[in-house]
């Protein structure tokens, strides 16, 4: 863990459509809606798919290009000055072309490298990390901010022909936990004009050897598209046992690196599983400490490497004068853990 | 293009199984060999399938993993000294977990950043620009390596029980031109025990703006896999006309960023498309001068992400006391240019 030292100099966020209430989702799906909200704890999702037709309506790239956008309109910055790109999804549009290069294309950005990082819930965070390296390390050609984003369309895994009231609860969890969306941040170095917050750290660290994954997602090529195998296992005891933990590891190292007290601390944007598991963790979190929880996924579901971009919107007007926060993700995929801090610029 | 100051301080390569040879192929496919070796060039390839059964015998991680174990051994390193890890393919074994971090439980690589990269043919080079980036921003907590791996099982789009025969020449290109393998390199810090060579620059850039995507490769979720889409579609015109004068373009600004002139150069890794569209290549690039070609794709077929570190281990031996190597990828799916250059250590 380094100490990172980057400003945020705007961000933006993208999510499709109007918000599918558990109503909408139980009937489509031919389920309990008492038991979505219950159960999951997460009351309204967006999806880029319509869930009566099953139509696609927003691609990846289509999110991603509205919340860059937004960004750049929140940094008060144009896509000329864009050094670098980096993108964090799980769920690209296709495996070539990156969608982080048809985001650019859509943006106008050319001549400058663009990364696209495959990660599941703790991308954000490493795309972060990586943008702030790149930042220190190169000079970009003189161009002064980087662009960071992250999304998911989580629904390209949602099979709407399938018969929802025969699925166990073990497998229906993955049809009502998750949502669609984008988010978008523009870097700026130390000296930059940004104008919102200073990203204090941002890294991720394995921590899954010899542990087995706590979740697998397929891709099917032309070979074995018509296999029976499913495209996606969990083992949920294993998340909700582990990830808690986990979460309250990467307060501690965060913490400890940067010299903060838990005192010092306004607010934290937890891991963002679902609003039941959120609620869990948070009660590890805190300690007795009376900082503001700063989430969004029970309005917008657990839309992946978008999420943690959602939270930083919310926390920004929020931060105050000094403010501090810490942020944390955990990917129940391979263990990975992830954890950024803000403080207010001062 | 900012120069790097990093050390390769090891290769290695992973291939499965025994070369695959044009006769061999042709037999399987039900097409012409003598076609294959006046088209393509290309010789040989090794596919992580066996092609007489279907059935998989490595995927992407046990490649991976062999390359890596072999540039440690080849850098006299241990898993223990490595801080980061990078790697790049266009065809992960899943969406989720990476590859990077299931390749770093079977090094017994642990609480360390593990980025992966979803690229093409520009994804090796992307890959080295990275590691070299991070080596030079971050302290990684004392541990003075980094480990960039690239691999690729194109067989995942070999769909067997198809009619080879009834495919026109446009898409059967796509079956005999790849190949599977992975590659990795260790790198260390300038001041670092790496006794090869010194990576001189490494970056790529986006070229795509407003052009038309030359490739296309789709995956497959659980709702859209039985769709009749063709998973990979191409415009080998378009690869024909454009690569040879980007990879010219290449060639220039590494040689103008480092201030080398085009007689102090020893060597050039080429593009590696095929073996006769890598000939027009070096006939492009070569303009009169003396230098070495060191390619391998008549051998390799086209493994993507591996290609570059199959070219880096023929050159290190040939690399001599004073000795100078620009190497050039070209990602045709979004029109991506990348090249790094290589001296020799004093």
């Amino acid at each position: 863990m380094t100490a990172a030292r980057t400003r945020l100099a705007g961000v933006g966020t993208a999510l499709p459509g109007d918000p599918v209430d558990n109503t909408a989702l139980a009937l489509r799906l031919g389920i309990s809606a008492e038991w979505v909200e219950a159960f999951i704890g997460t009351r309204t999702r967006h999806f880029a798919l319509d869930l009566a037709s099953g139509a696609v309506r927003w691609s990846l790239e289509d999110l991603c290009t509205d919340a860059a956008d937004r960004a750049l309109a929140d940094a008060d910055a144009d896509p000329e000055d864009v050094g670098f790109l980096v993108l964090a999804t799980a769920t690209p549009d296709a495996l070539m072309p990156t969608t982080a290069a048809l985001v650019a294309d859509r943006l106008g950005i050319d001549q400058v490298p663009a990364y696209q990082l495959q990660s599941g819930c703790s991308g954000a965070v490493q795309a972060l990390a990586l943008g702030s390296s790149l930042l220190s390390a190169q000079g970009r050609g003189g161009k002064p901010l980087g662009l960071v984003i992250g999304g998911d369309v989580c629904s390209k895994h949602l099979d709407l022909a399938q018969d929802f009231r025969e699925l166990p609860p073990a497998q229906l969890v993955n049809y009502v936990l998750f949502g669609d969306g984008a988010g978008a941040v523009v870097l700026s170095g130390e000296s930059g004009t940004g104008r919102r917050a200073r990203l204090a750290a941002a890294d991720h660290w394995l921590s899954g050897l010899g542990r087995t994954p706590g979740q697998r997602v397929e891709w099917f090529g032309a070979a074995d598209r018509h296999s029976g195998r499913p495209a996606v296992t969990e083992d949920y005891k294993a998340v909700e046992r582990q990830v808690p933990v986990m979460a309250r590891e990467v307060l501690d190292t965060l913490l400890a690196t940067l010299g903060w007290t838990s005192e010092s601390l306004g607010h934290v944007l937890p891991p963002q599983l679902g609003g039941r598991m959120t609620e869990r963790i948070t009660r590890t979190l805190r300690q007795g400490l009376e900082w503001e929880e700063v989430s969004c996924v029970a309005e917008t579901g657990n839309n992946g490497n978008a999420l943690v971009f959602c939270q930083l919107q919310r926390l920004l007007p929020r931060l105050g004068a000094q403010g501090r926060a810490v942020g944390i993700a955990i990917e129940s995929s391979k263990w990975i853990k992830a954890g950024f801090a803000v403080e207010a610029t001062t």
